[in-house]
């Protein structure tokens, strides 16, 4: 009768490959807002990889009640004392939550309620994350190596990245005596 | 300022440990609906287990817009020439996706759709599955090993067993001349 069919995608170890795969790349310059010392950002090459991304998006963006996958690898790395991060985004639709998982290397999730309380959590492999709704969320590669993680996440959540480039998070991740400590910004 | 925290939950190789980890076992005597061959089924050990289940749920069940993980772990065996699978199940909210992701060992996705269209995918360790809406799935152990996967769904999605239960998917996944065939139930 019906039939069997080969999968889609395959995510084996750190790999996602498929004829669907959306691929970005993000480098400091495309980063200028995202980094808080200025002078030493100056002075790097614009054209360094931060992070690549890779996603396998089966439904149209916004659909409700679908989700989406995503793979992140985060470049070692600091501005100044700042660990090389993601630029960090709301959902549009603020009530969605996500998942991560760290695959490889070492991180820290960072949270910002809508208060703009803000929190993190160590990422190392194995880690799983929950990301409530309601809560701005980046991540930092405090190692010295990639850090690479999956992500799960409702397709219709949306990114907002606009009020996290106009006011930030309310603290930044820096390294002070070789130790990731979160600090006020 | 704010806190470091460690995660709440560790997902590594195939194990999901944390304090707020849900764990299920299926025997053969909870799934007597499911299998074809009752004089097959009659004849084992009620208490042989079939599937176990590990869960990590972060919100309330059926709070919209969050999400559940778990990790399902199906044991090898037939009942006479079907495959160990699970219940299967719609979700209760129709149009809720999900992702299943083949951590080990050798399987099947059964899916079925609302016109009781059956079709299947292959799963082998990295194989990822996007399960639309408005589409029952179960999973079937192929191979002589554990058949290991991970989940993602909406936590608002639910599970509806019932239909599964009264008239089962039309096509079932059977051994014929050694290799796994979907064939009318």
């Amino acid at each position: 009768m019906s039939s069997i069919n080969d999968p889609a995608v395959l995510f084996q170890g750190t790999t996602l490959e498929g004829p669907e795969i959306d691929r970005v790349t993000r480098t400091l310059g495309d980063l200028t807002d995202v980094f808080s010392d200025k002078d030493a950002l100056a002075a790097m090459a614009a054209d360094q990889k931060v992070y690549d991304v890779a996603c396998y998006f089966p439904v149209a963006d916004g659909t409700t009640a679908g989700l989406f996958f995503g793979i992140t690898y985060i470049y070692p790395g600091k501005v100044g004392t700042e660990y090389f991060m993601t630029r960090g985004h709301f959902h549009q639709l603020r009530d969605r939550g996500e998942f991560y998982h760290c695959l490889e290397g070492e991180g820290m999730l960072i949270l910002m309620d809508e208060d703009r309380q803000t929190r993190a959590e160590k990422m190392y492999p194995g880690s799983l994350h929950y990301i409530p709704g309601h809560t701005a969320h980046r991540t930092a590669n405090t190692g010295n190596s990639m850090l690479v993680f999956s992500a799960f996440w409702p397709s219709d959540a949306g990114h907002d990245y606009q009020s996290i480039s106009e006011k930030g998070f309310s603290g930044i991740l820096v390294e002070q005596n070789g130790e990731p400590v979160l600090a006020s910004k």
